[in-house]
């Protein structure tokens, strides 16, 4: 049995509807700190074991919690649990700032950058660029039915970074005034996919049909290492509107063929050529 | 001046935020058939010639509008302008009868056919279907932000047609798992181009890319004899979502060249070959 600090920190992951993998891979890790504090011995292995569905469990499509939970040993010693947990949380703090280095590279002078849902990593490239004093502006969507949008939105404001928001059925529409797409990603599968927030795939065909550079972010902990795409499960919370229930999974899967290139810590991987 | 009654007319057409294209035509022909009641003479010509401006007004999107006000004669006789109102109306109800008729036939038994946003015209086809006593169900968009898929819901659920509503950002997602795409169209215009609510775009662009035939109904009204896609003015509707401004325009366009087929009553029209 988990101690009850630890369930509150899962039951708290599973409640999350604005932040994505990164985010969740955080507070596991954390969840994994407040663990090596409370146990030790076998209890704390026993209880490592059960981290290793639960963390999943908080949502089985993100690669990041399949890498998190690979990363922590199962072990009796609080002190490695400890350690590890540690180096998790600065590599992937290290990661998201390089990623912001290299994908700022990227942004032009006034470019016009299209972006869906909200993403802790684009946000961070967006972030990096304005303090290389580049301009630009963000067209992004709401994201129904959560609008994780327009915490992005509030985010930008305070970064006085210029910005439209838009509904999500006009991706196609605007995504042909945009001049780069940028989007993060919750896995990246074995087989090349991107698995984001439903619409991304949506966003990723309109740029190739108008020529618009389509680009993901996403720390390397965010590849699946065993995966290809039609194996993850694709989580769903369905919802009412008035007396009517609204499927809702939460993500799509995006080809590679589509994708320009996937910003991450190590560098941009770009897709293999087609022969 | 256009007397009051018509007036109202128009006031409740420029407010309606569900029903689209056909229904507006029919609206504004009824308009007319008003005036014919209320005018005659000098006063009757005049008015005609301020009902080009503001039927238009209504929605300069819709071709629907354009060929209705092309339809009316400028006259001074009232008998004449009711006669061809009266002309209009007959015609676009045969019209609809006969795309139900043809567009039926493409439905096969346990066909899965998604659709975006609400179609009185596809409505219709599926009604028929129904009628022939074919067994299919649809998935459908609920439409942000005026959720006209949920009226389609409701029609559907009277007609006892099985079907799943899903978020607009979901359209690629399922496109994967439905056999057939319909929608209707606002406009379509000189170059081929389907001008239909805001995402119908992003499903062309979804089933094309997995192989699934993409059919518009439309009746011939719908054509506009003159205008190319990138003169037609694109309504835009703004709204605020807690103190953000949301842009909105509620229409885009869908290439040609992602369509199989558009269902109208004279039949199937289909794209040219490429050479």
């Amino acid at each position: 049995m988990l101690p009850q600090e630890v369930r509150t920190i899962i039951e708290e992951m599973k409640a999350e509807r604005i932040r994505g993998a990164s985010y969740l891979a955080k507070r596991g890790a954390e969840a994994y700190l407040k663990l090596a504090e409370l146990l030790t011995g076998e209890e704390l292995f026993d209880a490592l074991k059960e981290m290793r569905t639960e963390i999943i469990r908080v949502n089985p499509t993100m690669a990041s919690l399949y890498n998190l939970i690979r990363f922590i040993p199962l072990t009796n010693n609080p002190e490695f649990v400890r350690a590890k947990a540690e180096e998790f949380i600065k590599l992937s703090e290290e990661a998201k700032r390089e990623i912001g280095n290299i994908g700022s590279e990227l942004i032009d002078e006034n470019e016009v950058i299209i972006t869906h849902s909200f993403s802790s990593t684009v946000l961070e490239v967006l972030k990096v660029a304005k303090m290389k004093g580049k301009r630009f502006r963000v067209i992004l969507t709401e994201s129904a039915p959560d609008y994780e949008g327009l915490a992005l939105a509030k985010e930008l404001e305070v970064l006085e970074i210029p910005f439209e928001i838009i509904t999500d059925a006009q991706l196609g529409l605007f995504a042909k005034k945009a001049t780069l797409a940028l989007v993060g990603a919750d896995n990246i599968t074995r087989d090349g996919c991107v698995i984001n927030k439903a619409g991304t795939y949506l966003l990723a065909l309109a740029c190739h049909d108008s020529g618009v550079p389509f680009y993901v972010a996403a720390e390397s902990f965010k590849i699946h290492p065993e995966l290809r795409a039609e194996e993850v499960e694709i989580v769903e919370r369905k919802f009412k509107r008035n007396h009517f229930l609204i499927r809702n999974y939460l993500f799509d899967i995006t080809s590679w063929k589509y994708v320009r290139g996937i910003i991450t810590e190590l560098g941009i991987l770009v897709p293999p050529k087609e022969v």
